[in-house]
């Protein structure tokens, strides 16, 4: 089992799914309110973010990484964490996370570095992927027709990217009529929306526009899928509900991202479809001490080729590291309890760790 | 560990969610129909309540406390149980659980001790907790106005007690419009459902008023989620759908009770807003030795200031111990794993130890 | 806790729920496919139906029975596999599964054994499921009044089987009016479903008709429920959607196959309805290493006199015999944890284990 885990501890990792860390200083209620993915609003008075599995997971597992021992108190950590440069922890955390390549989510990036940024930690190739709610306003705000604006920019911005990215989980879910809207459809959506003011997007037609069009695109296609803030409604993101998208989605890889509570349910669309993936970011962070058993149900109906790691980190660079701590040590858990029971081999087991941890990204991503 | 152990044995609970335990004497087919929550016609022939996770658990945990050994057979344990009158069997169990308060909703009371024999039993303090449709009922046999009685009624009965609750998960679920009606809604509403009888209420509109009402009296409203008996579609009863709801209800703290299988969602919501709890009364009973996971999933998501300890005992008095017993034994076996891998310090869960017991309910409920 | 593991090692099983194997020799993309459930088309060229749970848990589990080692990798697996005619496989597998009574749905039945064939095998007695979506097929090819035909056909069919089934999940699913439909619209609903060809029946009126006359004939109603493939909304396929149907299904058997990854909302309805069982069939397999975890959790609400054996086997022999052993497995494991927390006596856990392996199907489906 040594050699299993001591794999695991060294394999390089693709993160497919993340976004800037922070650089510049910040107060600890934004440390503290990023500890929480799903409030919205600042943490009541009684509360901390710091008493929580994430919270827990971040002193036991960065706690050394700044000089102090696991497990010391929230003030503690807290005292530490402030007296070093935002720059420095992005370097530090960023390059403990032994990751390769990071997929980088460019929509969601306030406050966050940006792709030159995080590219200038020297912590692993950086790849942009491009979310279309924001290409959608880009569009909204461009002149003349919006499908046509639209088609440019997605062709524009998503030249030098590696995949697309639907926040549809926050626009309204996935239930519901998700086909091709026709394009005087689009038109008049797109004038409504813009005589709103072309913010936010949430107008249906013009967000089944954009899937489709990503489709065309032909990169990967990631879509946010179950815990998120509460303006999603969690059961609205269960990805069951993508099975019509799904049938008339063809060879364009559909990546289901994060996944908890649905876990289940996306290792069983990753099974049913030729060109459906997973992983269990964000929700790996957040389970901290529970996250071994998540990991473990990842491995159930998805088949092997089909799983990826991702961090989903946005924020205190913590969360870019951590994800990989817990997914190393929840991956090697797991495992070892297979090949200990004899119902793996330690070969196998080697081997899966490789298709998740990178192999199944590059030859997604064509990463080369 | 031992230290973590001992303290979880004895740590002082608030029971925040109880019925009355049994009395009056009863026959077997009482207490068997009694292991089973979810049927309401008599067991069939060919079963027994005691083949059941939670006949096993009665058999195994409680046997001692009637002089026999764990895991007596069925027929020894009952006429053991039957040997002994029922109030000495209140006392025994309810003293054995170290409950210091037991927040007893009066609401479904049928057969059981009320508040002043519940406190009799010197077996803790004892708190109420008012059923909204109880007042509703109440509310609907008054003569005049039905909202200003329902408003008078409400008024009158929470001023001494410690919370609400609400069975809406039984009388429709929660999916749907959840918004304050309008008063002419509501008196029109009041009189189709005087004329039907006003009895057993399930009208969608005088639910939505007792909820809103129940917000402004401000404290504690309590939720019946998840597993119950048949008469509750059970993914109705999914608290996802308590969303729109829990958007605009403010400060009033909202506890999410029992909750499997839903326990999941259950966190997420706790985690998104800062006025949810959860715990998982009446489904730890129910599911014996596989309870220990369930409480496992219960320290995902939800921040460790937003659980509960309940058992939601109700008839016999197994359940009031039990309940507390198989809580101590799975929360051990679940935080002894954290520490042991080195996730959590000892520390740290003695700590949370404290909060699920008792610290989060004195706190929410101002029990002083 | 030995004599717990030699007793399930050894007990007999009542497979209450498979179809035939093959008898005709194939490519290894037949084989391989059929280590995919959800998937309709054939795998991608990237992919192998090795590297899922099921794939490794064959290699580790058969390979012994083909004269190769556990984990010997999928090639020779193949190399020896394809060298062994399919019958003398089928023979090889099944009687190793240790099965006395099989009970064969015979509605899909493309490339696979019959009764006879079954039966021919030496493995056990063959019983036979019939399926309700056939019979319907059968009488809109016959003269005259689809109803009457339909119920000859059913009275005919069903005179010496044991059991009906339904695969309503694959045609719409459970959500929505299940209601018995009045002969009128199913004289209409036949005369449009006849004009479109009266095959792949999918019309909501003739389903309904289908399970009611079904409840009529008594015996044991199968429901395909939970996974499957990716013709079925999975969501659709989620049992509690059953509960209208079954609070009129009387004292008819309903028996819940495979289940996953609703086996809780599965439990609680055999705890609900006197009348309600399940299996894990099928998932057991295709979770391989991870299939204890979800034999767990089908011992948790459901009452131990309601919980059954199943394979679903179909196509290759190694799913007749694999379902058998992965059960055995799987349920030592659990049931052995619970007697080592002493939580359950060993007794206890071996009287369960003959209930589950036998003696509730022989009860439900009077097996003599």
């Amino acid at each position: 089992m040594t050699a299993l885990r001591e794999h695991i501890e060294a394999v390089a990792l693709v993160d497919h799914h993340a976004h800037g860390c922070w650089l510049a200083p910040g107060d600890r209620s934004r440390f503290e309110n990023a500890l929480n993915e799903a409030n919205t609003e600042p943490l009541a008075a009684f509360d901390s973010g710091f008493d929580t599995q994430l919270g827990f997971a971040v002193r036991a597992r960065c706690g050394p990484l700044l000089g102090i021992s696991r497990h010391t108190d929230a003030d503690t950590y807290w005292q530490h964490r402030s007296g070093i440069p935002e720059p420095e922890l992005a370097e530090r955390f960023l390059q403990a996370a032994q990751v390769c390549d990071w997929l980088v989510d460019t929509g969601f990036a306030a406050g966050a570095a940006g792709l030159d940024e995080m590219a200038a930690l020297g912590a692993g190739r950086v790849h942009e992927v491009v979310r279309l709610e924001s290409v959608a306003e880009e569009a909204a705000a461009a002149p003349g027709d919006y499908a046509a604006a639209f088609d440019d920019l997605l062709w524009r911005r998503t030249r030098n990217a590696v995949a697309t990215k639907s926040i549809l989980a926050y626009r309204g879910g996935f239930a519901g009529d998700l086909s091709d809207p026709a394009l005087s459809e689009v038109a008049e959506a797109a004038a409504r929306w813009r005589d709103r003011g072309g913010t936010r997007l949430d107008d249906r037609v013009l967000l089944r526009y954009g899937l489709h069009r990503a489709l065309r695109v032909g990169k990967p296609l990631q879509f946010h899928v179950g815990l998120g803030d509460r303006d999603c409604d969690l059961h609205a993101a269960n990805p069951s509900h993508l099975l019509d998208f799904l049938r008339v989605s063809g060879d364009v890889p559909v990546m289901l991202l994060h996944c908890y509570p649905y876990e289940r349910e996306a290792g069983y669309l990753a099974q049913a479809f030729n060109n459906v993936y997973l992983d269990g970011g964000l929700a790996v962070n957040h389970l901290g001490a529970r996250s071994a058993n998540f990991i473990g149900r990842l491995l159930e109906l998805a088949p092997f080729r089909k799983i990826l790691y991702s961090s989903d980190g946005f924020g205190p660079a913590e969360l870019h590291y951590l994800g990989a701590r817990l997914w190393r040590a929840g991956l090697a858990a797991t495992l070892a309890r297979f090949v200990d029971a004899d119902e793996w081999s330690q070969a196998d087991a080697v081997r899966v760790v490789d298709l998740i941890a990178h192999t199944n990204a590059r030859r997604v991503y064509e990463l080369g």
